[in-house]
């Protein structure tokens, strides 16, 4: 854990989410500024700030999101219409939190713009 | 490799494409439509659907995609500004090729809007 980390705080349960999922490497919960009618963050219990910093040894751990993402997004209905993964790094992204997150977006058509 | 899938294709090299990076089960290279000045796209050499086809015996093979767009946006001198990783999934997300690919993006300051 990172002190003044809000992803961090999120992960020990000391501010509260709406979660969808958790194990022993991950939870996911509902994004509070939602982009689309499904808008869920996947993130590592583990403090990665940013994908610059993710190194080989979380390989598994990235693979293991993604899975996850999938997993989250066909429990939520989309596996059929579909849904948009997203992971920000820095200014141009716009990343927000410095805590890595893997966006699942879905429930409408989204723009064919992804920039 | 999957008949008649246009990623399949350029892994074999029966299609050409403006290649970035190559190793044993990855390959990457620039986007022909770009949406950002750095769009390149990573694929796997194993032809994969989409993500609601991954299997957890692609976890490695998805970590390795994550870790290699980084490598490859830091090479492309985007590891400060930063860039957005994007993977789409069936119609509602605008999945174009049935070969799952991560869109790498940067170069100039991206929307907030994902969607």
């Amino acid at each position: 854990m990172t002190q003044d980390c809000i992803f961090c705080k999120i992960v020990a349960g000391g501010i509260p989410s709406n979660q969808v999922y958790a194990d022993e490497l991950v939870i996911a919960f509902h994004d509070i500024s939602p982009q689309a009618p499904t808008h869920i963050l996947v993130i590592p219990r583990k403090h990665i700030s940013d994908m610059n910093e993710a190194s080989p040894q979380d390989q598994a751990l990235l693979g293991h999101m993604m899975l996850c993402a999938s997993k989250i997004a066909a429990d939520a209905g989309l596996a059929e219409r579909g849904y948009r993964l997203v992971l920000n790094t820095g200014p141009d992204a716009r990343q927000s939190v410095f805590h890595i997150h893997l966006h699942i977006l879905g429930g409408r058509r989204l723009s064919g713009q992804m920039t």
